[in-house]
């Protein structure tokens, strides 16, 4: 069997959202990739989060061949992918629908940076992408969300700001490994939670000042090599 | 006994969402149809859900005559009874009074579809009945609370917008199962959650662009024959 | 040992109100009253819910003289008196600082009867007190309460609005049983929830029309003499 | 090994925030202080709290030295420990970003005293801090943090209001021990949830009379000689 210990994060990851609230029923999904042979390990597509085991997860190229595994991949796949292959450093992606992440997305507004929760682990707001227009949707559907995610991000680091919107749709998030970005989609999610409280409180509050955001970001962050990035 | 695996399930449906946080202590109840025999499977009335058995479900006829079972059907059968009358392909039928789903039915409002989690199960928003007038209320009115539902449905069809909620009651959902309509009527709280955090974060919000609506609906619900319907 | 049973059952009660979630700490107490006798059987003060055994409910007369026990009782006792003194068929009491009718107290205004899962349990909306004045406060205070909530009832049947809101405090509930007025508590805070969700959604929300009110609350209350009370 | 009590009380207060939903992943930490030495025991930095043991509590100096300790202490040990020099009766710290307190930091408002359950433990309005200027933020941080709570609190007994939201951040909350700080952080963030509804039921909703305010905060709070303070 591929991917042994990748199998066994990527499904890990996929039992860490459902147990902290991010997904009902099979709404989610969480991949890592080995970039050594550049192959993805996913969830499959509709089993239950509570029978999954290491061996259901499927293992595909960067094109979304089937290397191993006798399931369908989640649906999501091709989204995934699109971001494995734009973002360098990315290992893991993770998918929900959870609850406040996915209002901001159906608002249409980024969630503003508000405070240090936000800023210790995205550098800035979290953006919104822009409608997918209808050749899109009628097209390579999950593949053009993928490239939405990353028009979104040209010119920015993808680690500074490891997650996004999708408009009318709900969270992606990534991170250096699956375990981190599934960790960062629970982190997300309350990052949400609070915003909209805030917004409930005080329509006219502000973003954190910029010097705030730097020394918290940086703080749990690299070098200053990224410093005033994203 | 009747209908043996039927009850299994109608009492698995009900317990489902009592699990799923959607009933507090007695209020909420689903049934089942065997279209064969045209009878009704039910919860029975006030018995608390942690000591319901499969022989405790009541047995009636789509006209409400008890068939088999010594205890009293849930007092929203004739509601159940006029939507397995009306709707030919519903095999099972969900009622609730779930937190935001009421709220939305107390609001008076129709739950736009405002992104794909809506989408992936209902093909348009979620209608809210009209008010029923002092002759229905005073008269026969649980069958007549199906009676709007049914009459909301008009050149619709019921499984393409499976749940409905009713004006200042709550909601009602339905699937080719019960298995399957207790599983709507969870998301479709879900759904009113998502919905009432996003109208907060913008009350302008608009609705889901059409095309991205078939597309999510239609990749889960069949052919190409529903398109553009409901 | 006296009212082994309704000890009991006010211990029970107690229990109920925290395993609902309506009670943080030692936030809220209890009691139930033996009518032959004039007894009450209260909670004591500050003793964590978990620790309680049925032989520390304290006993006292209706003036608030113990009669058993060796704790005190809770502070409230004096409220729970009033309301047993003044209200003549209620056999429980029960006060919480539940999170949502609280913040309906807080915000000084009636919970309106929004739909059918309040008024299957209140025949109108749920009212909160007048302030109480300086001399209130500064004098037998928690006596004074009880008087605040009696003089909102004068003129009504306390049964057919099992509870009120106490301005800028919380919920009082009471019923036939101390059960059916933990029961009740419970459903409190839940109609509250979705009555705070109703006016975030519709700020114009309006009440259930008066045949919808009578229709439900009369379904599950008595007999026609109470019909259009309260 | 040094101060085994308190390491043993420190550890406690921690799972008690974890347990109570205040804390998510590593996002906490409680100290305690033994006034004899002069030296305080803090949460080691980055432990997932379900594997501390009493041994990994860091034992420092009010300067921040380690006396005692293999792991490093709380990233924010220099904030508490600006607590413990200036606030004398103060015995314990605790630090969170619960969800609803952090919202009120974010909106940049003190918490009102909206009712009773906020005035049996805060004698008048939970502050926020001003901002810090950008020489405080690049310089000591977390020692400035401190210092900021500090300034906030001139000529006021510090245990009469024991909490702050420290904007754009979150809540530091103490009392006379660890186990009362911890407690009382879980009650700010149920006061600050219970009015955060308040407010989106009536904006214009009002602060709780002086007079019940004293009432409740002096029933539960020591002498006549607070007695209008804070």
């Amino acid at each position: 069997m591929l991917h042994k210990a990748l199998r066994e994060e990527v499904l890990e990851a996929n039992l860490e959202i459902v147990r902290r609230g991010l997904v009902l029923y099979t709404f989610g999904n969480a991949s890592g990739i080995d970039r050594e042979s550049g192959q993805v390990v996913i969830k499959p597509s509709g089993v239950p989060f509570e029978k999954l085991r290491p061996e259901d997860m499927v293992v595909t190229t960067l094109e979304g061949a089937i290397v191993e595994g006798g399931l369908k991949p989640s649906s999501d796949l091709d989204t995934h992918l699109e971001l494995y292959k734009a973002f360098a450093g990315v290992g893991g992606v993770v998918h929900t629908h959870s609850t406040y992440a996915t209002a901001w997305a159906q608002a249409g507004h980024d969630i503003p940076c508000f405070g240090t929760t936000h800023a210790d682990y995205f550098h800035g707001p979290v953006p919104v992408t822009d409608p997918l227009d209808h050749a899109d949707i009628s097209g390579d559907y999950e593949r053009n969300v993928g490239h939405a995610i990353v028009r979104t991000f040209e010119g920015r680091k993808p680690l500074d700001r490891p997650g996004i919107l999708v408009r009318n749709h709900g969270p992606f998030v990534w991170g250096p490994t699956v375990t981190k970005a599934a960790m960062t989609a629970v982190l997300l999610e309350e990052i949400a939670r609070i915003a909209a409280i805030t917004v409930g409180l005080n329509p006219e509050a502000g973003p954190v000042d910029r010097e705030l955001l730097n020394r918290h970001f940086l703080r749990k962050h690299g070098s200053r090599a990224s410093y005033g990035q994203g």
